[in-house]
């Protein structure tokens, strides 16, 4: 399969009884910022604090019984984690999760609490992609790629897809990208029920392979990677960088300092606490990088989960 | 006038173009401390970031167009001042706001962004009453007292009308009590819209007047006061306790250290910020003051207002 709007729209009746249909929130101040009129989708209040639940749920659930029956397996060790934990609970099969040794002890916690079976490895590529091919092999499970699986990328869509459904006449959306799931489901819904919107997305410039992809127009990984935004560490999928390619109008990169005032202003503004991933779009407007005056845009959040007990310097000062 | 659904339903029509129909979230985390089922109405997502949008633009709204022109006044140091400051702008008029001269910085400058005309005066309630007397007596502007208003009562109540239309056969609705004027409207709309359903209370143990009066059956003021629960400091109304013995079942009292861990709860498992009095009454689900075995609950998160850079001890730690 590719990614198209019917596959989005299989998605969401398939996840629909499983995940939240996030509310949209508004700030007066927010808008002031940049000039335009913000809508912000907010999937840190979607089940596990982020939008990885609606990709993990669809793949999971997408899976016939006899496949399922054995079990999923992902390694990441962080928001899909918890997601595929989640959805395989939810389908009465076993989660195995590969996670770095020095993973958080919150986001450990997490996995754990939702019965995920937690193989730890050394915090390498090599050393995860080893450990989750191994349980693949031991078990017969399934993997679910965090973003390079279309299946994902279809549950991922859905919430670009609440967004239109609840703000008419959008100009503009945006969201983060890390890997690509929630970009390439946001910009094929969006372009698909409202062609003449424009998608940008948002990536720190310490973690900007997208950025430098796009331009490329090839996959460039990243050189060295420095952000506090956890989420957008890794390198775009094969998968998604021809999607992102045909339907992505632009890719801005922001800094480390930008997202820790977005994150101050959206905690301040809008009242819900947001992970420094999902304070990249915001950032971009405020630091002038995506220009928003007089225009209507939409704005995934996507997710909030943040150690309170370590939270970024500057943040609360 | 008194307070019946009537005025309440008013109400809800007169603000409807100006407040926020809030989400109402949940947890199964948060379900799991009392074994109930929970659902939070996110009045911290409201305008101002607090139910208060609701009253104090009702109260304004409510004003003839004669009365409204001289302007409207208030002395708060808290959500009501920039309630009253954002209805007033929205009715075109002047709202005249007496706030301590030690109110914290955040919540001056949040008056003033409303376009609020702040008057400062001695940290004390007869300062505070000289000052906003004066003030009526120079503008002719109508006092929009934070809760011993019947008006301002029935814009509360209209918090809980939605979420009683949002989720079906609640058992039990909870709220905080400060001087009485989210509970006096959540407990008339409740008992009205569904007579079995109980109403309880929770207030700090450090500002436990609402419960000794509730106890004593007439209004004994607080001692000494106590808590970080910042809108739960004042009095009970005159005009708010005979609604409240009427219609309130129960009022229960918490202690600090619950209000924190309670608060630190919500902002992890919700995604939400909320101040220490709108964490009181999950407070006293954590510390077995209300049994929800078995219930269905709603609780109203009355606000979000909460300096993040000067937050409780112990909160994130």
């Amino acid at each position: 399969m590719s990614l198209d709007l019917a596959a989005i729209r299989i998605a969401h009746d398939r996840i629909r009884p499983h995940v939240v249909p996030t509310p949209v929130l508004r700030s007066d101040w927010l808008d002031a910022v940049g000039g335009g009129q913000l809508w912000f989708k907010c999937e840190n209040l979607q089940h596990v604090g982020a939008f990885k639940a609606r990709g993990a749920t669809n793949a999971i659930f997408a899976l016939s019984a006899a496949d399922a029956a054995r079990g999923v397996a992902t390694h990441s060790s962080g928001n899909h984690a918890a997601a595929v934990a989640r959805a395989a609970r939810l389908r009465g099969v076993p989660a195995y999760i590969v996670m770095p040794a020095n993973s958080a002890r919150t986001k450990v916690a997490n996995v754990e609490r939702l019965g995920g079976r937690i193989t730890f490895c050394e915090p390498t590529t090599a050393a995860r992609e080893a450990a989750c091919a191994r349980i693949l092999a031991d078990t017969g499970a399934r993997l679910i790629h965090p973003y390079n699986d279309f299946q994902v990328m279809a549950g991922q869509g859905t919430a670009a897809v609440e967004l239109l459904e609840d703000v008419a006449d959008l100009d503009l959306i945006l969201c983060p990208v890390g890997g690509g799931g929630l970009l390439c489901g946001t910009a094929v819904a969006a372009k698909t029920l409202r062609p003449g919107i424009r998608v940008i997305a948002a990536e720190p410039a310490g973690a900007d392979d997208a950025a430098r992809s796009f331009r490329a127009g090839r996959i460039v990984p990243a050189e060295k990677v420095a952000t506090i935004a956890d989420g957008l560490r890794t390198t775009i999928g094969a998968n998604n960088f021809p999607l992102i390619q045909r339907h992505v109008d632009d890719i801005v990169t922001v800094s480390e300092a930008g997202i820790v005032t977005a994150m101050r202003a959206l905690w301040d503004e809008l009242k819900v606490v947001v992970e420094p991933s999902a304070a990249v779009p915001f950032a971009a407007i405020q630091e002038g990088k995506i220009p928003v005056a007089g225009r209507r845009v939409g704005i995934i959040l996507s997710g909030g989960n943040v150690d309170l007990a370590a939270l970024p310097p500057g943040l609360l000062g």
